[in-house]
């Protein structure tokens, strides 16, 4: 006989909608797989491209371009942030990079137990070693180094359908009523920015049924 | 003879910049001296008009209001974010309400003992009772339960001298550097946010020396 439980305490996994070019992202990137085990989540990798919606809201690029008194105060405030979480950093010379080819990667790792480990990489490229990261080259030489078959992937990558994939997440962002990145949906609730991210684990991670 | 010390670990005060118009100011005002007392340190409260600096960022009322989706999230999380803090709050059938009244008010109490009590209760006014906070009554009304001379004090606030104050207290935050609040100076760093209020505060709180 199996003696019945209490409470139902299921956690849910976590939804994770990112941009490589968001330097906000970036925190969360580096720090979700393990802040997500440590309440027994997992974390739904949901790339999307921020240049859409950032053009519906009336801005051509970043609110920290459009907004110069905004951008001077992140650039403090990334400093900060990253060693409150104990993430490296390095303000880049380019912002925001182009992030189109590592998305689409990403979109093909989704499901792939490298995608961690991938974005991670992606991420270290842009804010800590300050480089490029839009080109076949770039993407390449981070799929190499995980021990993947690097040009087998951007092709698949690059091919219609799986564009056709980026621009419906990034239609899908919008139709959640997403804004900025990193946003997090936790049992279908939105969070938005890396500041939330606790909140949305723990939202997660509660009994339903305490 | 006086013995020397080994570090000095003299704390400085906090500048609160925060408009009564701003939800997330809300939950600032109500917990901003206690939070600030843990730590030994006062508070110097900064009114200014948030108006004037959104224009500036070409938008001519609250972001809230402007974009949509970022409304219709900030609700969800002002829910949150006061039961988190333990702050009482109601969704207001009006907003952003103005405020320059009692702004005006406020900076005739920045140096008197009443200034926080005056501020809670008029933020209790917006953002618990779903009241107007601009017309003489409403002012008057909060400074007669304080047991101030109200018809006095809004003379004053009235007068020219101190409508220019005002207009003089939103040109030094834009020249701050400010786009938003609430918005923390400690120890001449800039925090934005709420969610900044801790980390202002322990930084303000660190010894010089440590």
């Amino acid at each position: 006989m199996i003696a019945p439980t209490a409470h139902a305490t299921t956690p849910t996994d976590i939804d994770f909608w990112f941009d490589f070019a968001s330097n906000y992202s970036h925190i969360s990137v580096m720090r979700i797989e393990r802040d997500a085990a440590k309440r027994g989540l997992g974390v739904i990798w949901k790339p999307f491209l921020l240049g859409p919606i950032f053009k519906s809201l009336g801005w051509n690029t970043s609110p920290f371009i459009v907004h110069k008194a905004m951008g001077a105060y992140m650039w403090k405030d990334m400093v900060r942030q990253c060693a409150k979480y104990g993430v490296p950093w390095r303000q880049p010379t380019a912002f925001p990079r182009l992030s189109v080819l590592p998305l689409r990667v990403a979109l093909i790792g989704v499901d792939q137990p490298w995608i961690g480990d991938y974005c991670r990489r992606i991420m270290r490229r842009n804010f800590v070693d300050d480089q490029d990261i839009h080109t076949p080259q770039a993407v390449g030489q981070v799929l190499t180094d995980l021990g993947l078959p690097a040009g087998e992937i951007v092709a698949l990558a690059q091919s219609e359908a799986n564009k056709r994939r980026l621009r419906e997440n990034t239609e899908a962002a919008q139709a959640l009523g997403i804004f900025g990145a990193p946003t997090f949906f936790a049992r279908g609730e939105m969070f938005w920015g890396n500041d939330r991210l606790d909140d949305a684990l723990d939202f997660a991670a509660q009994p339903i049924f305490p």
